[in-house]
């Protein structure tokens, strides 16, 4: 079974942009690395993101993904996605704070787990049966698994700006990946590597 | 007349490692980058490199990327590259020292500009007639011509590996380039960007 994270990304390696605030869930700046997803999507791009959201069984989420960390736990919060999230799985929730499993319309459910991200793993592997599991992300989730070696393929929607400081999947991370295929629209490129 | 840049990078955006030395001159680590052009070299990878380096007329390079700014101007020191450089045609060295021109063997001659780097680009420009001029380095000197939006195309050799700090080519530029090509080796992917 392959566990994916795909995730958008500037030339200078950051996933968000600096001082992350409820105005600016993205960082200052980072929603520049996704103006490629928003609109008229090149064709080359829906294609990209078609196929890597094929055969997900299960996501991992860091709580900030979920509720931008945003003070006390709310429990009246029901993420970012509106009703129909588009995840279509269970997500597993990484976070210190018990809630019951909050299900979604369209197939999403979200399971918050309180016991550290190897359970998280189990629990998202188990759900995916024979599909794959994917990272949604942020940033520092991504980054623990990949310093644990248990990310596949690691995709990068690499867009072509700088947010010149913010939040990197890699710090602090020694990686040698190896690539696997590039795809490029006049937007973004794709950048598919095995991270294991 | 084109101007092009290009530099081999890591995937958090670093050309060169922390702690340059006159022991470690790409830095702690920085040779992770380069280690695709080394020994045996991909042939999609020479492909791209002898493409990039066809027709090109003159270059220009800063002083840390000639003798490594390392301590007082020594004129004696003839470059990193032996007595017949890679480069085959007039580079103009931005430096604040004087010095007369340095003829090597194979056609390269290089010329110490202390007018700045307006007026270097001004020479190299003058050199090169209607070939294209290359920006062969470090990184701020990279950096200081796009900031100036001198440069057409960047061509960016980014090596699958993490560096964590060092010379960023883009450190306080806010920068929107446009994707041209995108070819990768087992090794490297090489991105080119339209930069101005």
């Amino acid at each position: 079974m392959t566990t994916i994270a795909r995730m958008a990304i500037s030339l200078d390696g950051f996933t968000a942009g600096p001082d992350q605030s409820p105005d600016h869930p993205l960082g200052v700046g980072g929603e520049k690395v996704h103006t490629w997803s928003f609109g008229d999507v090149h064709p080359v791009d829906a294609r990209v993101v078609a196929e890597a959201d094929a055969g997900i069984g299960a996501y991992l989420m860091g709580r900030n993904m979920f509720d931008g960390d945003r003070g006390p736990w709310n429990l009246s919060w029901r993420g970012w996605w509106g009703e129909e999230p588009p995840y279509h799985c269970p997500v597993f929730v990484l976070t210190h704070h018990a809630r019951d499993p909050l299900e979604m319309r369209g197939g999403t459910t979200f399971h918050f787990v309180t016991d550290g991200p190897d359970r998280a793993m189990e629990l998202a592997r188990e759900a995916a049966g024979s599909n794959r599991v994917a990272i949604a992300g942020g940033a520092a989730t991504v980054r623990h698994y990949l310093a644990a070696g248990e990310i596949d393929e690691l995709l990068l929607h690499q867009s072509p700006v700088t947010l010149g400081a913010g939040e990197s999947p890699f710090a602090g991370l020694d990686l040698a990946l190896t690539p696997i295929r590039a795809v490029q629209s006049p937007k973004v490129t794709h950048l598919t590597y095995r991270a294991r």
